[in-house]
């Protein structure tokens, strides 16, 4: 199914420029010279600043303001969180899909945060100078980490915003980055779950797709729905095919400029070891789901996660398995070797950073179980447990000695984390736990330290069981008064959940330590290097690796060839019953009956999903597809198989890589005519 | 796309029996005993002869008697030789369907037969003992010839049927078939092209699928309408989700019994050969079919066969590149090979076969050239022109030493087809060959003798240019004349479409005479002795290979995975609209006007096309495919990708191979409410 381009290749290995469509552009260097040779697109930097101040990230992926009075367009999927947690054993908004008619009945959701990217200032400079005189990479690495924190912390308290610095091209560029963050938000409409995500793990990352996606929400501010001045359009019409358009949100990570050291670790032990991972965590919560019905709905969202998860993975791992793709990589990298080898002084700097990288990574296979195995994070409750210990032992210390996420600026968001009201179901974290544990085991040996410290010469699930029998963690009052309370009763306390994370913690900090080391501070320090090197022999002709920051993404409406068929840009309503009823309805290929009685309401040939070749990646969903007009004419929210590995590398659109968005004319005959959302779509249409 | 399900080696490799729904049984060898253990199966023997008799051959491919009254359903594109023949500039009705509301609106189709197996008998010991005498593989085969010719001859005098010695397993059976032939076909129904073929080339082989790929046909005799009272009830509902059905019809043909040497060289040589002539020939037609719309119109029929050999072309070469399938096929020729040297007699008598046919296709590469492009195959006239010459030179000779085909019994067929009034497009017919000669001189170089003969040192252009301006062979009286005139007539012709064909002749001949010879008569005598030594070994567990022969295979309905989601066992005409709208019905994917206003009066979740894991092939276009009850529930017209190499063996359901047929269902409500066909829906349901 997936075709190589013979010509990407040639035109890689000449002019290691971004291509095509590619890249996931920063605000502050947007692709104007592309957009405007194959656009015809020249936006103002007014136009620029107000697609980026109505684009929120929205619980870790992207979303859009589409009124200004705060209301937010995201995708199902990345609301599913909120949802799930706004959802009882009797009140299932997952199955019923919500909507709120008048802003009085709009659902505050427990814990939840939009925010956007208020302003951002380079400070390369700043942050690299303050790292001149270290002489190790560990040194570096703790000066920089020093500046840092001094500019987080001035801007913290001058700005009256929440302050990052953020690091790009493996540390080659840092920038300041000021969020604006909303902390009440609510749920306006969601479709039912099965809507949204009809076809199930089956049909994710698929094309022909019928998901109805989306789901809306609203800032507040003070009580009152947020003012949002900078918002996008509802476009009625939509996307049209071959149209040029933008996509803004927060890809989260790639993996496009690591050396071939890196990548052929992942493909080699990392990725596989990864899958592994997340089939043993996926397996315990499938067991857990069997039990019943309430655990198989607790048990949903989690399911769903490492579904998605694994497929992606394994579509990212049979790209780095292709021969051909790698060897474009290790084409790319003696390119930029060779071209070092021609200028001395840059030779001389540069050219030691790709050993220094493969020298840290032949340590890593030895280590790779322990990193991989030695946690509590298949449990929240363990974790929590284990956050409170270990927040107690940093706070203790002078702050430029403590982690990271206890420092200022960074330690209310930890709390926060520890103190979610989200609710936890205790049975199946126990669940989780002990078979942890017991995998945990099997792949380190009973000698290993993280396992003897956790459960010693103990059944793990005798040591879980007694955990969870007596802990009171899933009370959110325990909790703070652990956390407010004196360290030492944390320190000294018997309660069998918080032993098991005095036990761990020490192991579980052991081996992170050896990790940054070893392993981050050889990266940050060559990856630098390496970065420099690029902007020295090329210039800054490629984006940085994605990061979860805010990115400007581009490209067309566009079908492509398949097997020997074509695949059409879009899809119809039509095609949403042709799939359930070619199925007989049988799940997950069933509707909710509304959905289905709405088929004789509808205009079938409403488009619903659509395709298009801008470089998404995970972390995109919920971004607006936006036209060159600046309104939103569909939501991302997948990509297709023939995309997954461009975490590694961009797949041009010849190879039929795209990504999939909801149509907004889907979205807006949804809520007309299925789930009678007038004043919905009024808010958004005017009409 | 293609998964390998690794169990199948292994259960082959030990059971070289057939597997699943594998095979293309004969009538008087019907797989029963998986019926009853697969399915509880247990038809009679006056059950299967109805299916028998109720299946006609249409067209060189298949089709159902469907009412008492001659009514025959067949596919579009099996028909569509016929509907162009009916079809004129000013009445296309390819593109605009037909219906005869009256029987005398029913259209005759020139030259066009449907024929039942009527009876069939074992004359395989007979022809065998006939040839026992013979010293070499030329002498068996002349025996053999012989004797099948007394057979035929004797049958054709008292049967009053048309009767035919066929062979099978390479020799290793010959039955006498007798036909009962009908000459009057005429045109009933037939939807828009575009309607049967929508999607065009694209979607062939695909799944899922959306063609209204039908057409009603009517056999006369003594011009009324025939008396068939073997016919198929037709089932409204139509094929269910993991229904068993039986599908009967005319599969072309096989290969899965070749032995290795054989297979290599249609992997090495004959099948990319194969595909560089049908690709000159197509590129011929796609030339003549841009000089306008009439010219686009007389190329369509060709152009679209030549796609759908070269697509299946590629499938089948797919299949055989693939080093796993081929290396079961010599683990299976071991297997054999094998247990034949346990036995002392058996080695003795069949060992050799193996190499011997090795012998012969070790010189077939050098000659592979001469017999591809030795031929005026590509045009019909010139065709014509030959077979006149050579019957002339035949028809000379006492009969047994003629070639088949001008031997009594078969000379009235090749007399129609010489005679046949299907229209004749001379401007296409004369670029056909013209390009088709000069890419021969390419292939063959100006000093073969197929070359020197045809153009001598004259440029094709020339040559065939002045062949098509003075021949009349387009007008059927004059080809009358000239077959039925004194053969010196011929013979000293000077009309130059006849010199050319009397120039070629002789080469044509003697490569033909070169291929029985070294080919064809080592084939049929060593294959004969390997299909004994497999019923020797096994037993005649397996069918023979397909040979255009009434066959009964059978299946269950059936979805598959295919990626990594799920393909359903249907679709729905929501799709048909889905697919559609969603390229903006853009050709291939538009439809008709009237098909296209119907979506508001059909009931839009009929099935339309449906899948089933039947072991079919191309000829089974027009099957119909029954249900236990003996009804049609659909009509057989294609394969999808997954299973195009079962040429070579049979491919099992779990790896997604399918047969695609439209849904009963589906032609009664398009019969009802796009084509307003009450009275054949009341003739075909009794409603």
């Amino acid at each position: 199914m997936k075709r190589i381009a013979g010509f990407f290749l040639l035109i890689s290995l000449l002019v290691p420029i971004a291509l095509a469509d590619e890249g996931m552009w920063t605000f502050d260097n947007p692709p104007l010279r592309q957009w405007k040779e194959r656009y015809n697109f020249e936006p103002s930097q007014e136009w620029l600043d107000k697609i980026r101040l109505a684009s929120p990230k929205v619980s870790g992926a992207s979303g859009a303001f589409v009124s200004p009075n705060g209301l937010v367009a995201t995708n199902h999927h990345v609301a599913a969180g909120y949802i799930a947690r706004l959802s009882t054993k009797e009140r299932d908004l997952m199955k019923t899909g919500f909507y709120a008619r008048t802003q009085a009945e709009e659902l505050k959701i427990p814990d939840a945060e939009v925010s956007i990217l208020a302003s951002y200032l380079d400070v390369t400079k700043r942050v690299l100078d303050a790292a001149k005189s270290g002489t190790n990479d560990a040194e570096i690495a703790a000066k920089r980490r020093a500046e840092i924190a001094v500019i987080e912390k001035d801007c913290n308290a001058t700005s009256g915003l929440s302050c990052q610095v953020i690091s790009f091209y493996s540390g080659g560029e840092y920038w300041l980055y000021r969020f604006k963050r909303y902390n009440d938000v609510r749920l306006v409409m969601a479709p039912e779950e099965q809507t949204a995500f009809f076809g199930g793990d089956y049909d994710n990352f698929t094309f022909p797709r019928h998901d109805l996606d989306f789901t809306f929400l609203r800032a507040y501010e003070n009580g009152k729905p947020a003012n949002t001045p900078n918002y996008l359009k509802w476009s009625a019409a939509g996307a049209k095919d071959g149209e040029f358009i933008l996509v803004s949100g927060y890809p989260g990570s790639t993996a496009r400029l690591l050396t071939v050291a890196q990548l052929a670790y992942q493909r080699d032990v990392g990725n596989p070891l990864q899958k592994k991972v997340w089939e043993l965590r996926r397996k315990a919560l499938e067991d857990y789901a069997k039990l019943g019905a309430e655990q198989a709905r607790q048990a949903q969202q989690g399911m769903r996660s490492f579904a998605n998860s694994l497929k992606r993975l394994d579509g990212q791992q049979s790209g780095l398995l292709n021969p051909r793709n790698f060897s474009r990589k290790e084409a790319e990298e003696k390119d930029l070797r060779d071209r070092l080898k021609a200028k001395p002084e840059l030779e001389r700097e540069y050219a030691p950073a790709w050993n220094n990288i493969a020298g840290a990574y032949a340590k890593l296979p030895a280590m790779a179980d322990r990193l991989a195995f030695s946690n509590l994070a298949a449990s929240r409750i363990a974790t929590i447990a284990q956050q409170i210990v270990t927040y107690h032992l940093e706070m203790a210390k002078p702050e430029a000695q403590r982690l990271p996420e206890y420092r200022e600026g960074r330690v209310a968001a930890t709390r926060n984390s520890i103190l979610s009201p989200t609710p936890v179901y205790k049975e199946m974290d126990e669940a989780a736990l002990r078979s942890w544990l017991e995998e945990a085991r099997k792949a380190l040996g009973v000698n290993d330290p993280f396992i003897k410290a956790a459960v010693g010469d103990a059944e793990p699930s005798e040591v879980v069981g007694r955990a969870f029998r007596e802990t009171k963690l899933d009370d959110v009052n325990v909790r703070r008064a652990m956390l407010d309370g004196p360290a030492d009763a944390v320190l000294n306390s018997t309660e069998p959940m918080i032993t098991l994370a005095k036990r761990a913690e020490p192991v579980i900090r052991e081996l992170r330590a050896w990790n940054e080391v070893n392993i981050l501070n050889v990266e940050t320090a060559n990856g630098t290097k390496i970065a420099q090197a690029r902007f020295a022999v090329y210039g800054k002709t490629m984006p940085p690796d994605a990061n979860s920051q805010l990115r400007i993404l581009y490209g067309k409406v566009l079908g492509y060839d398949e097997d020997t068929t074509l695949v059409p840009y879009k899809t119809t309503f039509f095609g949403l019953y042709d799939r359930a009823l070619s199925f007989n309805e049988r799940h997950p290929f069933d509707l909710p009956k509304r959905v289905m009685d709405a088929r004789t309401k509808l205009d079938l040939a409403t488009p619903l999903n659509f395709v298009y070749t801008a470089d998404t990646i995970g972390g995109n969903s919920g971004s607006p597809v936006i036209n060159r007009n600046g309104e939103i004419v569909g939501l991302n929210f997948d990509s297709n198989l023939q995309k997954l590995s461009n975490r590694y590398w961009y797949i041009d659109e010849g190879e039929g890589s795209r990504a999939v968005g909801v149509h907004s004319a889907g979205i807006i005959e949804s809520l007309r005519k299925i789930y009678d959302a007038d004043e919905l779509v009024k808010e958004l249409t005017g009409k």
